[in-house]
């Protein structure tokens, strides 16, 4: 399970190269950068909707799965500029080994 | 580096149970789902930005930063209503082992 | 053309009592908030990247487009909410012409 | 009260020109494109989190104030881009008037 975004991002790697017409990914790196910016935006609306859903009541499901959307389109924006998923969690774990963030809770949560 | 998110999770588990004053992620909570959304939400916009600047030539460290800032605070959201990465990832895992996003890529990309 | 913007919460008001299968706007208030908003999380993000294209060279036409589809589905939402244009502009005035946004240069702009 | 937003744009001209350290309006116009299109980001999430408060009883003084900061702050990004509302108004007044947006419901709602 732990590297789940380590093998989207090699998979989304390949299907970039993949028919636009078969593939979603190819088809929306074949749109462009807007296009997958747009994404991001519209998922990033859908993410803070259903969490106000989930915070009222409804399955937690919701959020979760607009979690993942959010996600999956920023791993496929990071792909069209040629970056990864591993760039975000070094960038992740430097800041909670090292600095940033959330310094005292980080020491006193231990080492990492 | 493979459970950098899990062990975020944690961290941010323990984090919400400290001092506002002194822990940013305590202070989140404290000011409630409202104020995490807000911060989803600038988060998202500065990683569209970033994106543009890196695809204009703008050093690719800006775009992975934006992304790690959206990535935690959603994790402070899903930390917020009880849930957290666990549940992103395995979701991310079900749609990419299964159906949704992109089938007919999937089963090229051979069995997960 | 002043009042553009009356005419058109005049418009949307009634439009939302149409048939959604023929008018957008009696679609959308029957497919909810969470829709309405979806779209204005949507349209904030076009209006954020037609700025970048702009700023680039493109043709303006393209952010004043984006603008008023922000706009419009604002409006729709303020319907939806049996709230009107009206009461925006009634606070961008109040606020222009006693305090807030930006007062001193209020004060130098003159009396409103 | 109805030609506010072209008050509003003429008093943004004027105000784009100031001091930064005394104007709100001119430190945005310091800062560049991108730090107004991060807040038409953020308050494009106030107004949708705003809608939902009030959805569920808050003040309906709280989303108008939201779309007054989310419109105030497009004007802002339209000035930088030497664009004013009046553009906005008439795309708006034409789309109404001709085609687009809900052609049917336009008819049924007379000739403007």
């Amino acid at each position: 399970m732990s590297d789940v975004l380590q093998q989207l991002a090699e998979i989304l790697k390949t299907r970039r190269e993949g028919d636009p017409q078969e593939s979603y990914v190819a088809s929306l790196h074949d749109k462009g950068l807007n296009k997958i910016l747009e994404k991001v935006g519209e998922e990033a609306t859908e993410v803070i909707l259903a969490a106000r859903d989930v915070d009222q009541g409804a399955d937690s499901k919701i959020v979760v799965g607009e979690v993942a959307d959010l996600w999956f389109h920023t791993l496929v924006m990071l792909s069209h500029l040629n970056l990864d998923a591993c760039a975000v969690l070094e960038c992740l774990e430097d800041r909670f080994g090292v600095s940033g963030i959330d310094e005292k809770a980080s020491r006193d949560a231990g080492n990492k």
